[in-house]
């Protein structure tokens, strides 16, 4: 709250966000085949040795994982945040032919705000000029995957999703419910999917500093966090250490819904900042415009703003256009009516000009802007439901037939589109969800809030909700947008924002191996492995919360020496199954020196006897 | 670990047990019909009044919540944890026939400590003659049910799990997965089930201080959580404390594991003061018995703790009797070996002897112990999988098959049971373990732990299992052991055991809904309503944790008005979607005085248009 008029950015504030590297973790770059200048990011875990009873030593491969944290977590990159993120994409961009760049903003709002001389200290250094498609044309990942184009995003993504694999690792088959995932990601799969409408990467040609990343049933399944300020509370410094925060435990795209001051410059800062895809709700900050009152909002204003955050570079866009004016008497019913924000604010325009949807009604113009800067439909479900007794009802399910037909419209402009979905749902009623989207918006990917499972646990929803998530990402959702435990009660701090991303990027990792995402077990594995063998920095590094985990096991036992023990806390260092475990295999291999600890006669055990046989 | 050796109780610590009722909420007792002195505890959650924008107000009735938490949580109650809780079995226990009380204790180890004056200021004040079936008899619940009689426990059990209901509440049908629970759970249908196996009552003829309860898929998912000091921690206040906040958050049993010093006087303390079913792994005890050597085992050792804590009063052993010699060797490639402790201190006694498990070879001898005390069989699962890649494999379904024909020799002898299940499985191989276990276990009740659906999140485990538990309680599982954040990691302390417990009380809800248990949905609608509503502290009281809920809202609005305030922190007041739509529901009723803040037009909108007519 005391930053709410102050109209400067702290720079000690900025320098302090963290850029600390994960344990026993580099930053590894591969480069494409295609695109040989690809400089795709991974994180490779490096693991220590295996120390035998007998005295051998084995040697550990590292692992690569999939990495969101951007340029933030490799210190070999010097970065200032007043500078921005070095711009990656910034030599595909320029040399597209169907690229020009604009002598200046084309909205009038982004105009103003940059020649008000009151928001000089506000404002990020340097304002580049925007690119935009030429001549109408859609400058979108679409268009280029139904040209038969595979563009440098694809070949990248290609490469991400595919991450540095042991060919020997095992893991069980999935069950994929109509997913199709192949055993490699190639450039040209990507291209495919893209093109057939069932993935997205959402990368604006304005977001130069975009580590690009696919939303698609047939990759693995992202997490999507969302920040912003609100009319209460919040600074820029804050909003863009959150967004580090976010992609340091793992999401795959920042939202940012900033409903209070300075919003065009907040995002600004953080698009500037962010190597993952940056999404906003637009009818909030034209709501912000109009002072609030939702019936002064026109189709001129939004269209404005539109085009004010897509010359800034924002990813995707939710537009709320399938809240149609005869579908909302179907939400009067309801135990708790529209709980989406957006949902609410057309409900109360429809209600009080008595017209239809401007955002329905103007849905072509929509796509016209957004093919121009390729930023993707996040199709919003105004009329999701809001508690268990309101899931699946008619007013859901007349809103998600519409975003089916909007997909089309959109596909028709080569928009990508992406479709948003609930909310509250029981676990009985959540495969339902996943199949109508697949049918009705004709396999476009969806991306979900949750769902919460029960309505009965605020404090906790994102478990009630990370329950619902893990269900439906199996079921074929492709990205999770998560809750966090403030979830209807406040607005979540970073302590917050890290429980929500971890909880999901469980829920997301339980979706893919459920799925048999080929090497998703790899780290499952790996991990285990360590744990087994008391590799305990290991198992830290290995983890989704190496700091947590760390944090954890230090309270009990705090001392260095531990770290290395083969005993934890739990158990104490005379009765631990995994050493007695240790103990047995010993035997099975025939190892006499351990053998002897055991009475005579165990140790043959392990010698190839038969199943079945009986002592 | 400064108690390690102290032989005193604290009393100090014992009285600073906290008692605070929970908001609004106040104890009531249900009475029997056919056992007309029973008294079914159940927490009444009154709620505020529903004041409408026109002036109106609505009566909200309050509602009765399943009460795991004892006379603790009733101030009316007198209590001194040195005496104990009121025996409230003991007139139904003094009255049977089949029973007699010893003149003293029947387990040589038992006397012992009755008699070692070191320990007679740690031990309970008073211990009690025991009870026991006489002649050989079976004293169970089954034995009861298969004759045809409804015990004062199986009325009890039918009053608690009907709870009181507003029939006029509706929620979504189920997806039962093979359970079939009726409209209404009666005294009948209870007797039933534990006659057909498929449901247990835990209820040893000495835990006098016990309000019974269910286990079975039928009824309401159940949540287990586990306690006990170990070698490097804990004392016996410390202990009771845990019980008593474990069982405040909705632990319906509790599992005392303790492996540290004064085990005996240790369980006698929580037994005294226990409302809930205290499960244990006697085979703990033992090996402290033989200072941790598996190989001293012997059958004999083994006898005499059973009886032992059979005349404590513990409701249920944990008994690995599964872990057979010939299933050993298939454990051996696997990426964790064996981590149930209990089947690794088997395992390597059979090792160590190259002779067949004594638990499963004097499996008749330790039915004719627990029969004659009603205590239950937790056949326990010794080979559960340690990782993902163990799940479902040789040795797990191995034993499990054997545990299916223990269950039967059990049953022979009038013995209930339960059988426990995995540990770390993936989503999509969950199911599986449901239809085996029921398949090879004759439908007896499955008590799993978690199952963790992954295992890169130490420091998230409760997370990482609820999902796998809320999957597996819908399934058909009967209770879920819970998991706290330090699994892998270190002993959980108060704060772990909350989390864990409420993380556990969502999995179970949220399969209850799934199931389309009748009523489960009604405390979701009401803490729904109230959320609509803005009547904050209705949603706080009705909600799994109200403590939590509050401090959460008090972190951003800390003012007493914020709780009867029309929004939230999360949007503020010009900005909440749940006050638009009840500036939209206030349209369609016609309110006009509402309406007028509208522009003209839309205030007919709510009147009866069909659906599909555009404006």
């Amino acid at each position: 709250m005391a930053n709410h008029n102050r109209l400067t950015v702290d720079d000690a504030a900025l320098a302090a966000i963290t850029r600390t590297p994960f344990p026993q973790s580099a930053k590894v770059y591969v480069g494409g085949v295609l695109h040989p200048n690809l400089r795709v990011p991974m994180r490779e875990v490096s693991l220590s040795t295996t120390e035998h009873a007998d005295g051998r030593v084995t040697h550990n491969a590292s692992m690569t994982v999939y990495d969101t944290s951007g340029p933030f977590s490799d210190p070999t990159i010097e970065l200032d945040l007043k500078n921005g993120l070095p711009a990656v994409r910034d030599s595909w961009i320029r040399g597209r032919a169907d690229l020009e760049q604009l002598p200046g903003l084309s909205s009038e709002y982004g105009r103003q705000r940059l020649e008000d001389p009151r928001l000089s200290k506000l404002r990020f250094r340097s304002v580049t000029n925007p690119f935009k498609a030429m001549g109408g044309k859609a400058a979108t990942q679409l268009a280029a995957a139904r040209a038969g184009i595979i563009t440098p995003e694809m070949e990248y993504v290609a490469i991400r999703e595919t991450q540095k694999r042991d060919r020997a690792e095992v893991q069980h088959a999935g069950e994929s419910y109509g997913a199709a995932i192949p055993k490699e990601i190639t450039p040209e799969f990507v291209r495919s999917e893209i093109a057939l409408g069932r993935a997205i990467i959402p990368a604006n040609v304005n977001h130069l500093e975009l580590e690009p990343m696919i939303i698609g049933r047939n990759f693995l399944v992202k997490v999507n966090a969302n920040l912003g300020n609100s009319a209460v509370t919040s600074s820029i410094e804050e909003e863009v250490e959150k967004m580090v925060w976010a992609i340091r435990w793992g999401a795959d795209t920042v939202m940012d819904l900033s409903t209070g001051p300075n919003i065009h410059e907040t995002r600004e800062w953080i698009l500037r900042n962010s190597p993952v895809p940056i999404g906003t709700v637009p009818i909030y900050q034209c709501l912000e415009k109009v002072n609030g009152k939702a019936e002064a909002l026109t189709w001129e204003l939004f269209r404005d703003t539109l085009i004010e955050q897509a010359e800034q570079g924002v990813d995707y866009f939710t537009i709320h256009a399938g809240v149609r004016l005869p579908f909302i008497p179907m939400t009067a019913k309801r135990v708790t009516g529209i709980v989406s924000r957006g949902g609410s604010i057309m409900a109360r325009w429809c209600l009080a000009h008595h017209q239809e949807n401007f955002l329905f009604t103007h849905f072509e113009e929509i796509c016209e802007i957004m093919k121009a800067y390729d930023v993707s439909f996040s199709l919003g479900d105004g009329l999701r439901p809001g508690c268990i007794a309101d899931a699946n009802d008619e007013a859901q399910m007349a809103e998600l037939k519409t975003l089916g037909e909007l997909t089309q419209i959109a596909w028709k402009h080569d928009v990508q589109v992406m479709v948003e979905g609930p909310g509250h749902v029981p676990m009985q009623l959540i495969r339902e969800n996943m199949t109508e989207q697949l049918k009705l918006c004709h396999e476009a990917p969806f991306y979900t809030l949750g769902p919460l499972t029960t309505d009965i646990a605020p404090g906790y929803d994102h478990i009630t909700s990370g329950i619902g998530a893990a269900l439906i990402g199996w079921f074929g959702t492709a990205m999770l947008c998560y809750v966090t435990p403030k979830e209807h009660l406040g607005l979540p701090d970073k302590d917050d924002v890290r429980v929500g991303v971890v909880t999901y990027k469980i829920a997301a990792h339980a979706a893919d191996l459920a799925k048999g995402h080929p090497g998703a077990q790899q780290r499952d594995n790996a991990l285990s492995r360590a744990r087994f063998e008391f590799r305990w920095m290991d198992q830290f590094a290995l983890s989704l919360d190496p700091e947590k985990a760390k944090e954890f096991h230090d309270e009990t036992l705090p001392a260095d020496g531990a770290k290395t023990a083969h005993f934890c806390s739990m158990c104490g260092p005379h009765f631990c199954s995994m050493k007695i475990t240790g103990d047995v295999r010993a035997i099975a291999a025939g190892m006499e020196e351990k053998a002897q600890e055991f009475r005579e006669g165990g140790a043959q055990l392990y010698a190839a006897r038969p199943e079945g046989t009986e002592a």
